[in-house]
């Protein structure tokens, strides 16, 4: 079990997920800033069992030691090591946007600046990678050579919206989704507009109109829906550390249908689904009541005076947002019981 | 000058606000929780020239001593007194929402259990009450008796969609209000919910569809659309002190419309008002940038493949969202520059 | 297995480590305020098995379903129920300060309030309760009836200082220590001071020179150094949730030592106590490393100038400085590894 | 009047304290990381009326349009250009360390990375540099050529501890300053530590023992002491973005002083300083009291047990404890009233 960016908060996160995991071993850390360091000198509160060193990554290294490899590394660096891995049968969880689009020519023009330095052509493993959300992916996932796990915003938006776009209940037309972040969805390299003093105290949207989750949300959102959806994202950067909340609103085709119907549809078509929680009709959720879970809180509204239908979905923006559902799909992959090792509740407060 | 809910927020806010004011004298404070204290045992923070005592608002005695008052007190409270004040001249500014609906009967209806302790009779009153919003209302608000201060979410939303609405630039149908503030909002009575620990390193939905300021921004959109217009209206609350930040969805009637276009509408109906502040086309608001003023940031964004339009406005909700306009109104109503006193500039960060 | 006092954030927490607990089951949940309710009433965000409902206390009805009692009441409440339970053969675990005192007359001098309108008459009881810091008192706590989990301030406190009294290696006089919690401290009971309004974005001292927990530290730092101490003790709340911070001044007696032999002999001390970490020379603990776990990581550096040795330690309040010293001392008595079920490593950040 | 160092947080902090200054204009803005931008593209949140340009700073052209230079930068920069301008007849309020020691050799010394790079001969200036805390050095103050404001930490611990060396009321030895600061101290260039995601719901200790602020905090409390005086400082990082609290402890000398008499020394001796403001016995500083001002907000508490006086301030670090102070310097360099422009009263919460 290898894990590739171990020092950003993906990495980090997917080790602590994996610290106690009963059925894997991490074999191999990779990064690029930290190689060379022990891990206790970079993180000196969360010992692993053995203090590997952090090296650079070698797939041939990485391949001698692990049937697995989860990968946390800025976009347009994944894609660079994975052909090697996969062609030394090292199964990937890639956790950045490198294979989420299925044409690589979508990935090269919403990921430009990342794409015109570099000259992929793995259109191919484009082709064959899984995106994944497993409660829409789960057997796909199984088999898979390469997972593109989700993004934050698109895990926290497609949840709630894909039942009703897979049973055409609402209009495809004019479907906004309003996010809400914490900061560490921004990562752990310093930038300026992360720091306490720019971001605490203080809400701001941003990357309005044109952020890079968009299109990765109507590629899942038209996929299903059996036709070509746009849809209006908005993200806002909040005051936290952790946490993801989506707001998504739509319009419903039959103005007869009462939240407690659209609750049931809800909750039917996620029962078996684990990690999605979906709350009583009135009960909206709190992004603290599922900090360090890889759950999903679901909640909706219906407004009969406007047809319109509110959407909302809590998650952890590191754990069902990036890391847990890496592990997730990495339990799939391994045969074992989708919630091996993944924390479902929350300390509170 | 008589100020009566001294020591919550919108009264310690508007004391702040007059307490270097050239032109007004604090003479009166009135309030409950604190009756019978000096204002320095309750606040030593903030000293007052003459240390008044807190008084049980005494209408005979507040108009022997003023001319104005500014009424912070909670829902249904105000209006047990208003009447007596304005028949001795003290002329009102309520920051509640007693007043903010020109039909008795309407507010009856929103503020529901407000409404069942007492049996208001002043629907004359009502029916010349200004809605304070003095980038709309200036005119009226000068010679009005009775200025009711709007609500934190209605300015904040109405700021930017008013122009659109007035112009008939966006479609009446459809249009989406997602709010998000600060928790000083709910006021200074101490609450599960509004605790630190409760409230820290979360974000929520709360009062989804049925939100007292839904029929308040309806009133006062409706008015200036010359049409009735429903709104889906969404508040969130987000763990920091003060700040607004409303983010509203519409259609454009003309997809051709640009965001520099859009930018300059705002930028013409607000040329004249210094409070108003319109960003750059590409600049969106942080709710940090207007922090202790009674400025309001506004910014607009077209999306031309949905024809959608995203305006965004950041607001202090204690100033410009309650106290700060309260002042504003008074300087109007004395006949004074409307900014007087008015803080415009931020400490930052 | 009852806990008592179950929806704030003592009980809450209890419940919480208890959930998934290989050897204990919840079979009474006890609370006053949330009485007739049921648990997922109050607490929607954690599921517990049987979705009991939380009763009124009554010792007969817990003595038939429980061995073991965890209670967490408000100081003055727990001694009313504990000789019940006692006669009962309830075990009792009571995370309030009712029985930390070996001396009654003691407690009622501390707890002057509480003392007032209460007459105790357990004499008895408090003598033989032992005070439940497990690193110091694990053999008495094995066969206890009563223990008196510590306050979060002497945990943190005690647990660096203890080691350099126990062998004489500092003066024993001007002892400071300078301790800063998170609001969590503060309960979940709603107050103006732990408002989110109130308490961010500031730091301030409280309860400066006569806290209360300054005479329970002082009574077992007497008992290790075998004689009477005074300590000058300052809290400080901190505008965060969880998370305690202390430090602790005090005179090396030899001005030779250095911070490497001062680390040692925490080190060795603690050797076998896997929830006490002593961090390398030079590195400091943040509360956010140990933030919901059950650890204390310590760190000490001499000042060679001054002969001044300043030990730091940081826990989680709720955890090591609450419920989960509450059920460390709970596996104990249980005959159990003194580290079931209770988290070690937290999810940074 | 020249800002060098402007978009930094000292540097923006005095800009936005001489906005409305009614004797200064701004005429210079010199910078590196921004210098060739216009103002407004930094800050579009706080004009400046003339929209200037950030320069290089260039001493004949700061000469030409200055009569004061503010300087903002960092440690070892401003002794590169201050011989210039004080040769041009520019009075220099430098807000780093650069002439805060008498002794350069000292200077050298406690600044060891930053002399290293290179060779100060500004001996002479040194000596002549004023240390601006106005409370002890008025006079000097008004006739200097460089003032050096003193750092954040410094402030709030000399305040209230200089009134008792100087009185002979403290022992001299065992001093202790534990000191709590917002993370702005830290600057605004982008640092790891300083991101939200990190320094977020947690404290840590930093700098214990050999913190630089620890030799300019002796060097003034043996000047006034009259006698070599070692102190024990230790700062702590706290999740907020303003605000710096200092405890302070020491002995008493008379073990027969109260509070009461504590208290008396301070106001007759601050009686005439306004910043300065002790409060009533028993009332502690909120660092929330004094955001955005240049309020000192002192208080007392002695311990008859221990003969232990506790000493606490709260300050703005960015105001009192760095630009407010500047200006308060410049005011008097000027033979203004010193509280020119200067903020006594936060926007509460």
């Amino acid at each position: 079990m290898a894990v590739i960016g171990a020092s950003g908060y993906g990495g980090l996160q997917t080790i602590r997920l994996l610290l106690d995991h009963p059925e894997f071993e991490i074999t191999f850390l990779g990064g690029e800033r930290s190689s060379g360091k022990s891990w206790s000198d970079v993180n000196p509160f969360i010992p692993i069992p053995n203090n590997l060193t952090i090296e650079i990554p070698d797939p041939d290294k990485i391949a001698q030691v692990s049937d697995f490899a989860v990968l946390s590394m800025p976009n347009g660096r994944a894609c660079q090591i994975v052909p090697h891995l996969v062609k030394r049968n090292v199964r990937v969880i890639d956790l950045s946007a490198d294979y989420r689009f299925r044409s690589l020519d979508k990935w090269n023009s919403v990921y430009l600046n990342e794409s015109r330095s570099i000259n992929r052509k793995d259109t191919a493993l484009c082709e064959t990678a899984v995106y994944g959300l497993p409660e829409w992916n789960c057997n796909a996932i199984r088999s898979a050579d390469i997972v593109a796990a989700p993004g934050c915003f698109p895990t926290a938006s497609l949840l709630p919206l894909l039942p009703f776009l897979n049973q055409g209940m609402i209009e495809y037309d004019g479907i906004i989704i309003d996010a809400k972040t914490g900061t560490s969805g921004g990562g752990r390299s310093p930038k300026e507009n992360l720091l306490l003093s720019e971001s605490s105290e203080t809400i701001s949207p941003y990357g309005v109109i044109g952020h890079r989750h968009t299109p990765e949300i109507e590629q899942m959102a038209s996929h299903i829906a059996g036709q070509e959806i746009n849809i209006q994202f908005t993200p806002h950067l909040v005051p936290m550390v952790r946490g993801l909340l989506s707001t998504v609103y739509a319009k419903l085709r039959d103005p007869g249908l009462t939240s407690e119907d659209c609750r049931t549809v809800l909750a039917t078509i996620y029962r078996n689904n684990q990690f999605v929680e979906v709350l009583p009709v009135g009960v909206y959720p709190s992004t603290k009541w599922v900090r360090n879970t890889n759950k999903a809180f679901l909640s909706v509204q219906v407004d009969t005076r406007t047809s319109g239908i509110v959407l909302m979905t809590a998650i952890d923006n590191l754990i069902k947002g990036q890391a847990g559902q890496g592990v997730q799909c990495l339990n799939i992959m391994a045969g074992l019981s989708e919630d091996s090792n993944l924390p479902t509740n929350t300390y509170y407060p």
